[in-house]
């Protein structure tokens, strides 16, 4: 008899039949023997609906009540989703943050889990009942509702996973796996079977857009097995656990970010704490930088490029464009028709020559290099945006990742 | 500074226009110097809706998922209502039932209050915001959602009334206050100023329609001034509280009850027992019963009438027609098309005579009285209904209530 903890997100509970769909899939498993805790998410759209409802009450509404009001979604999947089981005649319970004491910072509208008291759902799964708990949601020490902030629901169930020392952990969404690159694009691109924590972190991170990096890298702080898998059919899927490649690929897959926009502050003074006067800047402005480069200037100056989320890139500009005098800088200028391509594989750490192989393919794609950037397992550069998709192609086929 | 309780149904919250009025309403109370606990319903008609939603999963939903889906009604209403007055600039603070921890018995679908833990209503007031709490719901002993039946959220604001000993308790309804009759049927009904709660009891029980009788019999036992009042516009309303009348009105008000059902039990064996045994079937199949006359029949057999409500009528006449050999009766027959008429007044317990009138004025309206049931403050005849208008205005004019 396994623990199974099952993520569905709103898509997968969007209506009566997918519902009924979902409670039958998880109903063979239960009738398998096996004891199962599912966390949901809310449905379809619902989540939309409640802020803009929310919107036209108040335009800029409270985080607090704004989290109490979108609470409610999830709590109506659950709901409906015991009654889907009730009608098949299989126990089961359906349970809110307050019901499993889902503790999180007091942070409304992006808190984070701190302790959950696994009391309750023991209790009914030692009752053979289906558990089925809220995604998402999170009680602070003041006694009131917070939510998780994007990707939500997957750090509820990896933490429930970890809490209840589950076997695994699926998250079932619209995709059937993790692949090599995206299928959309990329020709011959391959679903893998397995990948470590750290290569799906850097590959969430870089936008492969299947699972949140929190989630990942609570999955890795427990060392909870996560499976990503199709929520429409029964494939296998792509288990990411702490995977021991003897001698693995080199490059596990390949990923592209559009959502980014490069910045470079011209002309700065030669002289010790520019960087960190810039950089201090725009942490204050709550913004994340990501790939950093500084080089030489004209007349004993140096430039400093980096790249930011897009939605973030006015505001960055516009601090600077502010500062430029304290910044003792020149001038600023950007380019929002950009891309981050990254090649990512635990193989490189003990393989040199990875970046020399990528630059090559794109090179002889005639693809120009605007940054670069590199970690143990990961190459990442920044290119034009029109050029993406043939860059992807480039470093997929130069790697052999095809199927 | 009084501490006000007003409770706001679902369609004083129905939509986005209404919830911004009702918040301005309160707001002006507040600004005042009071302190505001508000109770709401559900928006509209959400609660049909969300039950239409479980029904097209499960036609007979578990109850205690059925709360759990309903509770959200109520928890948007509040949550948006806090939303309306924020962008007003008001503080305020929406609260479910597991935040003011109302306690009540374990029976989904229909639990009662038992314990309102205010500790953290109490601490919101004195920091002056208006504390925004969910009607209906309730928390069992196994840290579940219940909810109270029908009349619930009224039942809600009375019980915090009188746990936070406020000045009164407002119910702003679609009526503004409570009427000798209704005024849609008796030409002169009038607006009562103010009115016993036995004399309210009696009325809701008899079809009144303004206030679920579970909520005066609350307000009588903790004395908590009750106030009904219209949400729509600004006047007095009714007063619901412990009157003295000195030198009352005999007679407060007219009520008609047309959801009745009389059931005879025909040639029943006189000897002791029968009427135990009739009455016992009756509520074991949970029906409850109002009037009740017994009389003589032919051949030294006896026959017993009595009252339920329509919805309850086939289930008693299929219960008692299966058990006739064992309740030693000859037949049954029914009458669904009746109504009752009551006359109520707590002035009617010193001063004989009202039945009387009340017969008379029937006879001269040439209205046959088919049973009577009276109580030390109000006379209840049965009709037929095709006369109930008639009756009503009848004795409303008999009465001299009219204005």
């Amino acid at each position: 008899m396994k623990l199974l903890v099952k993520k569905f997100g709103g898509t997968s509970v969007g209506d009566k039949e997918r519902i009924l769909n979902v409670a039958r899939r998880c109903a063979a498993d239960w009738q398998a023997g096996n004891n199962i805790v599912m966390v949901l998410s809310a449905m379809g759209k619902q989540t939309d609906v409640l802020i803009d409802l929310a919107h036209q009450i108040n335009p800029d509404p409270p985080k607090r009540e704004l989290d109490m009001l979108l609470t409610t979604g999830e709590q109506t999947s659950v709901a409906l989703m015991s009654m889907a089981f009730a009608g098949m005649g299989i126990p089961s319970v359906s349970l809110n943050a307050f019901q499993v004491s889902m503790h999180t910072t007091r942070v409304y509208g992006n808190a984070r889990l701190k302790r959950i008291d696994t009391d309750r759902i023991e209790h009914e799964i030692e009752s053979r009942k289906i558990v089925i708990v809220t995604g998402f949601q999170g009680v602070n020490k003041y006694d009131d509702y917070t939510t998780l902030g994007r990707g939500g629901s997957d750090t509820t169930a990896v933490a429930l996973a970890a809490a209840l020392h589950a076997d695994s952990c699926e998250i079932f969404t619209d995709v059937d796996g993790v692949y090599t690159a995206d299928p959309r694009i990329v020709k011959g691109a391959r679903k893998m079977k397995e990948i470590s924590y750290d290569e799906m972190l850097d590959l969430a991170t870089l936008g492969a857009g299947v699972l949140h990096n929190r989630s990942v890298e609570l999955a890795k702080k427990y060392n909870v097995p996560l499976i990503v898998r199709s929520s429409l059919n029964e494939s296998e899927g792509t288990v990411i656990k702490e995977v021991a490649k003897v001698e693995g690929m080199l490059v596990s897959g390949v990923a592209a970010d559009k959502n980014t926009t490069r910045i470079s502050v011209l002309g700065l003074e030669d002289r010790p704490g520019v960087a960190f006067k810039l950089f201090d800047l725009i942490s204050k402005k709550n913004i994340n930088v990501d790939m950093i480069l500084q080089s030489i200037g004209r007349d004993g100056t140096k430039d400093i490029s980096f790249t930011v989320g897009s939605d973030d890139g006015q505001t960055a500009i516009d601090a600077i464009r502010e500062n430029l005098k304290s910044l003792h800088a020149k001038d600023v200028s950007f380019n929002e028709n950009v891309s981050k391509i990254s090649v990512v594989g635990a193989g490189m750490m003990s393989s040199p020559g990875v970046a020399a192989k990528m630059f090559e393919c794109l090179y002889n794609s005639g693809i120009n290099i605007n940054m670069i950037s590199t970690s143990e397992i990961r190459v990442t550069v920044l290119i034009d945006r029109d050029d993406t998709d043939r860059a992807m192609q480039a470093a997929h086929d130069a790697f052999g990742l095809e199927d």
